[in-house]
């Protein structure tokens, strides 16, 4: 393993910008070269400050006026000239080396950043052409700009080459790792704020290089912007010394080179010196890794910038830091309309950057500068990688009928869920061995996945270890990624899909809670780009939840907690599906479904243990079609209105839901009850709501309209309710679920706990129908002592009872 | 600076365990101390298998058999050797140097370790009396663990000496370090799993020692253990070179001591030396800052302890690995009560801990080694600190009605509502200078409670430069804690909490989600006490919800989700509150009341921005005591049943209910409207539900129960059909909230596009009342045409209209 560490360590200087220092001695930009740069860089500038500012004037033709200001000023500068900076430099390169390059911009609000290189390419006025390169689409450009329907300043996906919006922070780096891995030929150029840097997310996304194969996958060149401030404070990177910055990021398995200053022709030379240094390494490291044909983990180069927070602008201004202080964050003069001094100090601030030897008479960059830019799809805002859905191809799916079970009779046999979706995704791996991946924290066996297995392994460019041969399933590369960290995962996911790919997390229910903001925010992102045309559909992300509440008996109260689902439900139903297979065939039909889909967040809810199976394939597939269904084999009511409908919503709710359905007619013969399953959540809803709903006639085709329903959920039960209020039958449905009662407990004695269990719910129907208040008492009293006995066995024994755990449904001869 | 660093760094060495490698020479311990120390080791060591396995014959005194075994053998074995160890080595430092010490156990599922210690140093069976030191007892203490009504493998409640259960994991460095924080006197020692090291969480919290004073705080002495693997895989952090993992320690600003081998000999000698070489590190550092009287932030020492996993386990068995590799993470040999071989082999490996010689005949732990433990509450088993309700004092409350704004007109003024208790805030902040925090990522100024600066600042142990002199609030002791990650903050404001003091945090609305995760886990801690009659109560933790949904004209569609509720809401109502004060005033009296409370988690939800003020401070409290009532100012029903209720919740939702009430009653005259505001969101629960709960009688008191009810909410609307669904009334109940529509919106604009807004409201309420089918439809024109206007004037000025932002409540007559 090569553990080169090259960087220059000059002693402690934390505070200093003045001279730039570098890594490099080279002055790789002539005299002309820097000039251009240099020009460049300003029309960057000069267009930030246009669209923090200017609803007019935009070139400043005129002398600047109050009404040519926006009325209010919403943006930030903060970190706009370095990030700016960094672009630029990195097109020189491009250019030099033709490469295959994105950008992803990690520091909040740096959207005029990017906004201005994409409109200095030319790719936002092909992407808009109202915001076109001369006067008046510069006009508009500005307006537009955090103004009421316009774009934000975070780079949203209106954003041309974006696919990070960077609105929450902390998820930069591993969206960039996402990108690359399995894309040799691509380099992420990743800034990193300082601030984003504290997060959790971002601390631990460094250890990203430990799962990147540098023959197979691109590589990732990440520039830490030491811009010192976030919004009022310092950050903590900004404020260590400068070994222990250094030996962090060693520590992380990187080797840094910084570029620290404020003067811009010097920090010209060393950025371009570094940069191409970074450049050169990473293509020896690849090269090398290439022609041996022998993955190894490098220490990849990566780039610390230390430059002034809101750099040239005016260092004080009413004797108050500005530049180079956490001031410069946001608007950084604030009063320009009231305050006329102010305003001249703007004016002269903008003239200073020289818009008029930047742009033409119609207000077009200039040839010289434009020629500075990459062309066509080298364009960092213009490369299809940042548009993913352009290069998506779909998956190469096998049939997964091939990999059924055999169901002769319904809930006579029992069979693994989750592992038999191993085999099917075992399968799909195999034939889609670059575009498909599987991500699981450490949990892909335990969630007894490992058929996948057989085909790949997982990734693991760390050391090797004699034991590793006895079962670690361990490769310089392979299609499963396994980091016990759900945040770089999601994030390696989001930017796998997003470039174009496919793929799946697998997580224990619980703790996929950790991730809520990630998936808010790439619902939102989802939302939005489904508003605009021209942002090509990506594959959906699929999350597989497994390790579920209700098998918790060896991890206990911490990991019971099945409200994911309220939180996906909040968002648009443009964008969000959830599916609670009851069986190992509906699981297999769900999936495949999901994975053929494009531009949603799928949720799978499946139980990892060994449960009963319901449906042949047949009527698996139908059933999941359909989203919810009367089980005919487990109803008696001969399709006439029956006394009371048992509903059921996931694995584990399905079965003590049938066993109720039993209990019930063994002890009450003339019982006529319907058996209602749900796999798609998202039918109950009205129709009008969400576009799985179904009608209120659908809905009392399969409820009634009057009868009880005792409805088993898996989750919290508020959340049926939620769901359908608005159906008029809403008052009689009776919902039970998890309501945060556990321990380590039995599964039936947790179903107990929570009246979940067969028990419970049979005595729930009764409770509900009139005709049985008399008879119906006897058989609670017996139900209330088989619960009793159960539970005491549990208890006493440690587990279920034999008769609990070996259930079947025993009707052999239903209608 | 300090920036010593003294570590042995001894070339590359990452598989080898044998001879350990320390990184003092010295040999503390004489043949006798090392033979003692070995044996408490195997007492605990033997205590852990016990558990794991035995439900009879616990000190094997017959031949072991099947029917000892129990029935479902759930455990984990991996990391109590090494955390047994651990403990151990510090009591003797304890003991030695009258330490005021805690453990916190950071590896998941390693309870047998602790619980271990707990039971050697009698401070279990003085909790549990019937696990009392004899052989009875440890037949029942043996049982119990992963046995249902038992307790479960991770440090839960039960345990005593934990406020770390660490179900999930990553949060054990910041719960360390917010118990030391103001505890001059303590040092945690926190084992951190090296699974747990990969998490986001986890790897931004060693930057916690930015914000230690070493004068007036205490130290935390992290023990990275590098147990090599997680369920089945290996960790990062054991299989990257020794100079990285070095380099990351130094670079996270600590000096790390390595302690790595597997013969137990030399590596107790090895962990004695170096634990007591970090305790004189500590001492001396506190010294150095203590006599000089001027704080600075050393590098600190910290531990990496690189040991088998599933140490002193068999190293094979049938061919596999078990010691030194993932297969002994759980039940190391699972079939022990099937295969006789392996009932033997387990025996033999109990028996090699020599039980016969460590516990007498009753079954008590000998005298020579009962005296190694520390005596009373040295024993981390038994530290108050670890039951902090027991070290709790009542915050020293000043009378918030001294910070009331004087409301003379209702909805005729406006005001600050959080600035407003910013300054209650620094009243109580300055009388609770050492028992009280405020909490916030970068967004206490921004958040606009930089009141709290007149009387305290930033505690920052990082560098300074001359620009902090200009408004930086910085400080070498301060009760503000900033960091940019959630994370970090609320583990710090939890173990500062568990640890018996108080707190709040405040953060953005849409990114407190970062930590629903730890939300959960908080909770269900807190539920799990509330079971624990021994378990003194804590102050409760506060959160301080603003930076609202509705006011994100500049940070846009990521910055909207105020679906935190939903989350709380599906925690036991034991422990959760949710408030949604309206003005001042009421946020004043909900404040005061939530520092007052204990065991709960206050969740206060509040926008930082200026607001119409409704409430003079005793209609405030009086109103804030009932939770929900009907504003009689804003209402003209007389007492009778009106044609509409119009209902709020929320700051804004209020004003925008209280405008579209106005526009009724200047539109439609003789409307009968009837105004109701609800502050406590669990009162619209039924009382059997929620201890805030309304009863339907209560209820229908307010809304009545027949009439529609326009209600305006803060959050998504679902959560109020859900918390009403049982109320007869609740079909007439429409709720309006956030649905998920956003952009970079004016408040208005926003508030149209999600139906909220005043004009949508009072159509909402035209469309329900049937005597005004007729009179409604003119005024629903001109209420539409209002709408249409004020949008078009955010488009085109980029702000509301001077009378939308100028609005107050027209009626100053109104009975």
């Amino acid at each position: 393993m090569t553990t080169e560490h090259d960087a220059a360590c000059e002693g402690e200087s934390i505070s200093a910008y003045g001279t730039a220092r570098a890594t490099v001695e080279d002055q790789p930009l002539n005299t002309d070269d820097l000039r251009k740069i240099d020009a460049y860089w300003r029309a960057s500038l000069y267009l930030c400050l246009g669209m923090l500012y200017l609803r007019d004037n935009p070139l400043l033709r005129d002398p600047l006026k109050p009404e040519h200001i926006k009325p209010r000023l919403l943006g930030h500068w903060g970190s706009d000239a370095g990030q700016c900076f960094t672009y630029i430099h990195f097109n020189r390169l491009i250019n030099k080396y033709d490469l295959n390059a994105i950008y992803i911009s990690g520091p909040g609000h740096g959207a005029p950043a990017i906004l201005s290189q994409a409109y200095l390419e030319g790719t936002y006025s092909e992407t808009y052409p109202d915001k076109s390169q001369d006067i008046a689409g510069m006009r508009r450009f500005f307006k537009q700009f955090s103004f009421p329907g316009g774009i934000g300043s975070h780079a949203t996906p209106e954003t041309p080459g974006s696919i990070h919006e960077g609105g929450e922070l902390g998820y930069s780096v591993s969206h960039a790792f996402g990108t690359v891995y399995d894309n040799p030929d691509l380099i992420a150029l990743v800034m990193v704020g300082d601030g984003e840097a504290e997060t959790g997310p971002l601390a631990t996304s460094w250890h990203s290089n430990k799962f990147l194969n540098p023959i197979t996958d691109g590589a990732v060149l990440p520039v830490l912007h030491l811009n010192g401030y976030k919004i009022n404070n310092p950050t903590i990177l900004a404020r260590i010394t400068h070994e222990e910055l250094e030996a962090l990021f060693i520590g992380y398995g990187y080797t840094p080179y910084f570029v620290e200053g404020s003067d811009p022709a010097s920090m010209h030379q060393a950025m371009a010196a570094t940069m191409e240094r970074c450049v050169l390494k990473i293509r020896e490291f690849q090269d090398k890794a290439r022609h041996t044909g022998t993955a190894f983990r490098p220490r990849w180069p990566m780039i610390i910038l230390r430059s002034p927070k809101g750099w040239t602008a005016p260092r004080k201004v009413d004797g108050h830091y500005l530049e180079g202080f956490w001031r410069a964050h946001q608007i950084p003069i604030p009063d320009v309309v009231s305050n006329p001094a102010h305003l001249q100090l703007l004016e002269s601030w903008m003239r200073s950057y020289r818009p008029e030897e930047l742009f033409d008479a119609q207000g077009r960059l200039i040839p010289e500068l434009h020629e500075l830019a990459p062309k066509g799809k080298r364009r960092m805002s213009a490369n299809p990688v940042a548009n993913g859905g352009l290069l998506r191809r779909p998956l190469d799916m096998p049939d997964f009928r091939v990999f059924s079970i055999a169901v002769q009779d319904a809930g006579g046999t029992r069979a693994d869920n989750v592992p038999t979706l191993g085999h099917f995704l075992r399968e799909i791996t195999r034939r889609n061995m670059q575009n498909f991946r599987i991500f699981g924290p450490d949990e892909t066996q335990s969630n007894k996945l490992d058929a996948i297995y057989d085909v790949t392994q997982k990734v693991w460019l760390g050391a090797y270890f004699p034991e590793d041969a006895d079962g670690g399933a361990l490769a310089l590369s392979g299609r499963v990624m396994e980091m016990l960290s759900e945040h770089t995962l999601e994030g390696w996911l989001e930017g796998y899909l997003l470039s174009g790919r496919h793929g799946l997390i697998n997580s224990y229910e619980a703790f996929i809670h950790i991730i809520d903001s990630m998936f808010n925010q790439h619902a939102k992102w989802l939302e939005k780009c489904n508003e605009l045309p021209w942002r090509a559909k990506v594959a959906s992300l699929n999350l597989l939840i497994t390790g579920l509440v209700w098998r918790q008996d060896h991890n206990g109260f911490t990991h019971q907690d099945p409200g994911f689902l309220d939180v996906v439900a909040n968002k648009s139903p443009n964008v969000v599906r959830i599916y609670l297979p009851p069986d190992a065939n509906c699981l297999l039909s769900v999936t495949d479904h999901c994975l053929r889909s494009v531009n949603y967040i799928n949720v799978i809810v499946a139980d990892k243990q060994t449960h009963l199976q319901y449906l042949d394939m047949d009527a698996a597939m139908a059933h999941c079609a359909k989203g919810a269904g009367i089980w005919e084999w487990a109803s008696n009511d001969m399709g006439e209105e029956p006394d009371v409908v048992m509903a059921s919503c996931g694995d584990v709710p399905t079965m003590e839901s049938l066993a109720a359905t039993a209990l019930l007619r063994q002890h009450l013969p003339d019982i006529k009850i319907r058996f209602v399953n749900v796999v798609d959540l998202f039918k109950l809803v009205p129709h009008t709501e969400h576009p799985h709903g179904m009608t209120d006639r659908e809905f009392e085709a399969l409820f009634t309209s009057s009868k009880p329903v005792i409805f088993n959920f898996h989750s919290y039960p508020w959340l049926i309710h939620r769901l359908t209020y608005r159906r008029p039958a809403q008052h009689h449905i009776h919902v039970r679920g998890y309501k945060e009662k556990g321990n380590i407990d039995t599964p039936l004695e947790l179903a107990i706990r929570n009246q979940t269990d067969r028990f419970s719910l049979a005595i729930d129907a009764i409770d509900r129908i009139p005709r049985f208040c008399d008879t119906g008492s006897g058989v609670r009293e017996i139900l209330l002592n088989l619960q009793f006995a159960c539970k005491n066995h549990a208890y006493e024994y440690g587990v279920d009872p034999q008769e609990i755990t070996d259930w079947q449904w025993p009707f052999r001869d239903t209608p």
